[in-house]
C-alpha cells in the first residue's frame, strides 16, 4: 500500500487508480521527491511561479484547457471532510478510547476537519503551528483570522494563513492551539525518525513537539492522546536539519 | 505505541514493561541511536571489542555478575519462534491471503521463524541476502552450512553466518534465498524512506530490494507478496548512503 500525505499526490494516486485524468499546478521550487511521486502516478504537472496569483492564472488556463474540477487543497467543504477521516481512522485502530487529539494547522483544512469529525466524541482537539507562522493562534487570541502572514518557519507545510471556512470551524470546535518553535519541531522530527522509524518532514513533525511542550503537558490530559503526523516530504539529497 | 526492531532494544523495551531487569552487552562500535534506544528503555548496557571471543567472555562475567538468563539474538528456539510472529500478525492484517512472504537473511532466526509460521499457510518462503555475505545461499546451493563468512556489504545486520538451528529449517522449508547486491540495497532503501516514509536501514531494506529484482521477478507470483522489513537503526548525524 502507498500512503500520500501530500495533497498533489493523493489526488494523482486516486485518480490513477479510477482511471482518470489528473492535473496538477505546482510552483517551480517544490521538492524534488513530491514532484517524482506526483509524476509516478501518472499526472501531468504544470509548474508556476511560487505566488498567489501565478497559481491562480495558471489553473485557470488549465481548467480552460482541460475542463478539469478544481479541487482545493485547504479550503473547500469536501477537502476538509475528507482531512477529517484521518480521526476517524483513528478512532477505529486505537486501542482504546482518545482522550484527545492534536493536528497541525497550516491552511486549516485538516484541523477543521479532525474537529468536525470529533464532534459527538469525548475527544477534545487541538492545533499545533510553529511559531514562525502562528496566524491561526493570533487570530484566535484576537478573535478574528488574520489574512496574511510573514512565515518564518521551517514547517513549509504550515506557512500558508488559516483558509476563511475553516477558520469559523476552528474557533467554535478546537479548544486551544499550541505555537512550537522550529527548534521543538527539528528536535521532535529527529526522535520521530530515530524511533518510530518515521520520515516526516517539520511539518509533520509539529503536532508531536506540541505534545511534548510545557504548555500542553501542563492541561495534564488524562488518557492516550492521538497525534495526526502529516507531511513527509523531505528532500533527501539534502543534509538533514539537525546536522 | 514503540516500535523496536532491534533485539537490545526489543528487550530493554519488553523488561520495563514488565518490571524486570535488562543487561545488554553490546560492540563498542554500536551505533549511537541504538546505544541511547536500549539505555533510555531503562537497561544496563555493558560494552565489548567488537569480536565473538570478547562478547562471549563479557556475557559470561555479566552473567556471573547477575544471574540474568541469555536470550540469544538469532540461534536460539525461542527467539526463532518469537521472531517469526512478525508474519503471524502480517496474515492477520493483511487485506487479503499473501502468495508469498520475504524475509531477509542474516543469523537466519527471522528467517527460520517466518518459515515455521508460514507451516500450514499456503504461503510461500523467501529470503534475501547481500551478494556480500551470501553464506546462506551459498550454504544452500552446496547443501551444507558455511560457517565462516567475510562479510563486505552495507547491510550491517546481515552479515553474520546462517546459525547452526537456523540453516536446516531454512534447508527444509524455505523456498529460494534472492541475493541483492549493496547498489540495489541502497536504491530500495532511498525509496521506502521516499514513499513508504519508512526510516530502515540497509538491512531493513534487503528484503524489499530482493522483490524488486529480475530473479524474483521471473518467479512470476500471484497474489500479494509480505515483506518483512527489518532493521531501522540508522546513524541519523552521518550522510545518508545515497548521497
Amino acid at each position: 500500500m502507498i500512503l500520500e500525505r501530500n495533497h498533489a499526490g493523493a489526488l494523482a494516486l486516486a485518480a490513477r487508480e479510477r482511471g482518470i485524468g489528473c492535473f496538477v499546478v505546482m510552483p517551480l521550487n517544490s521538492a524534488q521527491p513530491k514532484i517524482e511521486a506526483v509524476r509516478s502516478y501518472g499526472a501531468e504537472i504544470t509548474f508556476c511561479e511560487p505566488n498567489a496569483p501565478a497559481r491562480e492564472s495558471t489553473l485557470k488556463m488549465l481548467q480552460e484547457r482541460t475542463g478539469a474540477t478544481f479541487i482545493p487543497p485547504y479550503d473547500a467543504v469536501n477537502t476538509i471532510l475528507g482531512q477529517g477521516t484521518a480521526l476517524l481512522e483513528l478512532i477505529e485502530q486505537a486501542p482504546e478510547p482518545l482522550a484527545a487529539v492534536i493536528a497541525p494547522v497550516g491552511g486549516g483544512g485538516l484541523l477543521a476537519g479532525t474537529a468536525i469529525a470529533a464532534d459527538g466524541t469525548n475527544v477534545r482537539v487541538f492545533g499545533a503551528e510553529p511559531a514562525g507562522a502562528a496566524d491561526c493562534a493570533q487570530g484566535l487570541a484576537d478573535g478574528r483570522r488574520i489574512e496574511h502572514v510573514n512565515a518564518e518557519t521551517i514547517a513549509d507545510g504550515l506557512r500558508t494563513p488559516v483558509g476563511k471556512l475553516n477558520f469559523p470551524i476552528i474557533q467554535e470546535r478546537v479548544e486551544g492551539v499550541i505555537v512550537v518553535s522550529d527548534e521543538e519541531i527539528v528536535q521532535a522530527m529527529k526522535l520521530m525518525w530515530e524511533r518510530l522509524k518515521l520520515v516526516v518532514e517539520p511539518s509533520g513533525a509539529a503536532a508531536f513537539a506540541a505534545i511534548r511542550s510545557k504548555a500542553f503537558q501542563e492541561l495534564d490530559i488524562k488518557g492516550p492522546v492521538g497525534v495526526i503526523v502529516s507531511g513527509g516530504n523531505v528532500d533527501l539529497s539534502k543534509p538533514l536539519p539537525w546536522i
